[in-house]
């Protein structure tokens, strides 16, 4: 499937950024997936929100559905992932959220993860192969800078071009390090899973 | 108790904007509430999130607990509220909010209620003459204009002065109408029970 090339970045360009709330490893069952709609890094648009099996195989088609079905859906033009494993190692298929939606993904984190332990860390799990196979599918990763100081953080993409994603996850990082549109989910997961959540700088 | 006086209304004071979500008139059982902690009208710091009975007599008390446990307490100026009354007819007393917890209570409607349909609605629930008498005791009801275009919204507040609340309501209206607080408690709210939720303007 073709990129998507942007001609240029809007400032209130509507992404959708998704996290999942916190869950107890030693329990099983559904873990809450929050998707928040933002116009650039300024304005919620709305929320979405959906539930995903602890260790599971149904995120990415429990992404796809959330967005396909949405009301927001002819509005958004890109998806913002927290990493790609959800609810433990539920592992989004980022490629195939491109396909199956027809937007660009891009996945931040804060930090480079140590695939040796990934690795080690699913091998127990069923579909393991299948997992590890999407996990290593998800494209290079690149640092970004997002504000002047501080640490950089990490980006992978699909569906749109290296200088756009980076673009996006500038533009969107007004308040943090990371993007608000997954900052924001992040706090709404929380704050549903744990009764109260914090920003942090 | 004496009203707070603000020297100076910050860009950034910290808000704690409190709605409900959405619930079936015709079931019984507890609703979500949602509070959302805003600098001014731009950046979400934090999240709360309770749970209240359908036109049950708790939401004062389950507010005032959620403020006063919360790690954000010490950095909140201002609670804010959708209306007083939550999940029905479970009213909220700001008189009481005002006192347990030092914070200055602002109410903002989008529409003024008619006092004589509320008074017929809750007439059937336990407690009515007590409902009735918080309601009628949550102060004056000024209108607001946030916008310089558009319809006012309405505001009631306790513990503070009357220039400062409307400055309030005016400084965190950046959005839309009515100020992001609320907007986007309203948002999450619905989205935990809806599975989504819209803006509007």
């Amino acid at each position: 499937m073709q990129k998507v090339k942007f001609w240029q970045i809007k400032p209130e360009i509507r992404i959708l950024g998704i996290d999942d709330g916190p869950f107890d490893r030693r329990a099983r069952g559904t873990v809450l997936l929050i998707g928040t709609v933002f116009r650039g890094g300024r304005w919620i648009d709305g929320v979405l929100s959906t539930t995903i099996e602890q260790d599971g195989t149904d995120v990415t088609e429990r992404v796809v559905g959330m967005i396909n079905r949405s009301r927001h859906r002819g509005q958004l033009r890109i998806v913002m992932a927290d990493g790609v494993t959800f609810a433990g190692f539920n592992v989004l298929d980022i490629k195939a959220v491109f396909k199956q939606t027809g937007l660009p993904v891009i996945v931040v984190s804060r930090e480079l993860p140590n695939m040796a332990d990934v690795r080690k860390a699913i091998k127990h799990l069923p579909n393991w192969r299948e997992r590890w196979r999407i996990i290593k599918g998800s494209g290079k990763i690149y640092p970004v800078r997002t504000k002047r100081r501080g640490a950089s953080v990490f980006m992978q993409f699909v569906g749109m071009r290296r200088a756009d994603a980076e673009q996006v996850v500038k533009l969107t990082s007004t308040r943090s390090l990371i993007p608000e549109p997954l900052r924001v989910s992040h706090l709404i997961a929380t704050a549903m899973v744990r009764g109260e959540s914090y920003g942090r700088a």
